[in-house]
């Protein structure tokens, strides 16, 4: 590639290249390109072969898996900064889980070949993967208990609280993404994510507007008690 | 220590030792230990410190988690090779979920410190942990899709299944663990997973004992159509 500046300082600034390093960042973009794709646009198949790990640089994109009857759900919704998906492009297996770009999305491609290499020649490249293979894990727990255990009110506050900046407390989150996908990422029916919405902003916590939500109270939303 | 010739054997069959290596194996178990706790033991408590990695050596752990209003749930069952909780041991973190013998267990305990140490050290160790936390995730991926889209059939058909030994096709499962920490690991109550238990055995697909379950036909098991 030759990479936008801006692309450059995007990449540095990640998680993952904060902890995998300078060296580690120029031998994984060499061989890399970006992509622009439109909302809808399918970037992967559940099953294909990883050949890429996709490193967003703009954008949203939903994770959504079939079981074996052909129905499909999201696993989960990715936002600037994600690489995804190193379990796949790690293992050399298929995708377990397609990626569908829910809003237009820029994208850094690394190819799976030169990730792994640098993994087994590179200590901070496997030190960096290791580190994001277990955020991401516990991203997928905190979702399995969000499902058993917590109400439909809890779920949302959560997720809407995840996108305010901690540091402010009080915000407006932009929800780009189709409120149906946002529906199945929390496990319920776009009705329940709808009369949850209207319930929380009766309550006062939220108030509601067609693309985003403004939160005037993170920690008060975070302390919603499920209806009865 | 010094350890059993049977407990190195299995510490040296299990998947993550034998990517990582003898060299990776001496390292760690120089200064780890065996523990063997009976049945309700907990092994560590959720928000505490990761001192150690446990390689289950003998028996079944349960890992259960508690939300913000102490309601407990079980994230996963653990049985004989798993190596756990690698993401809170490498990334310094509190666990995310207490561990509780759900069996009497037999435990090799190997102190975080050395783990992480050695990753950093030893690309054949780091190999072996990205491809752990990469399964550990898939686990999760899987059970997400689980809760979200399958029938309380297919849950506990797909759960028994995973028992069978797939080279097997028909086996004997054992259910050592409490009805109630399977059912709460499949997103159920106990009277659905009861229920479900006797649909399966009235549709010829399982025989129930008290503490194992046989399966004639994996494949056969593996096809229930969920009740309408």
């Amino acid at each position: 590639m030759p990479e936008r500046p801006q692309t450059i300082e995007l990449v540095r600034r990640t998680a993952f290249f904060a902890t995998a390093g300078e060296a580690a960042m120029a031998r994984l973009l060499r061989p890399s390109f970006t992509q622009v794709l439109p909302r809808g646009a399918v970037m992967f198949e559940q099953h294909q072969q990883a050949d890429f790990l996709h490193l967003l640089l703009e954008g949203s994109v939903g994770l959504m898996a079939r079981d074996e009857t052909g129905a499909e759900t999201v696993v989960e919704i990715f936002g600037p900064g994600e690489l995804f998906l190193a379990p796949a492009a790690i293992l050399q297996l298929p995708y377990l889980a397609s990626a569908t770009a829910l809003t237009e999305v820029r994208v850094l491609m690394l190819p799976s070949e030169v990730f792994r290499d640098g993994i087994a020649q590179d200590p901070a490249l496997a030190r960096a993967a290791v580190e994001l293979l277990a955020r991401h894990w516990r991203l997928m727990v905190d979702q399995v208990v969000d499902l058993k255990l917590r109400s439909a009110e809890r779920r949302v506050a959560r997720f809407l609280a995840r996108r305010v900046a901690e540091d402010h407390g009080t915000g407006s989150v932009a929800l780009p993404e189709p409120r149906g996908t946002i529906a199945a990422r929390l496990g319920m029916t776009p009705e329940t994510l709808s009369r949850t919405l209207a319930g929380l902003e009766a309550a006062g916590l939220i108030r509601v507007f067609p693309r985003r939500i403004d939160v005037p109270d993170r920690e008060k939303l975070l302390r919603v008690a499920p209806k009865k």
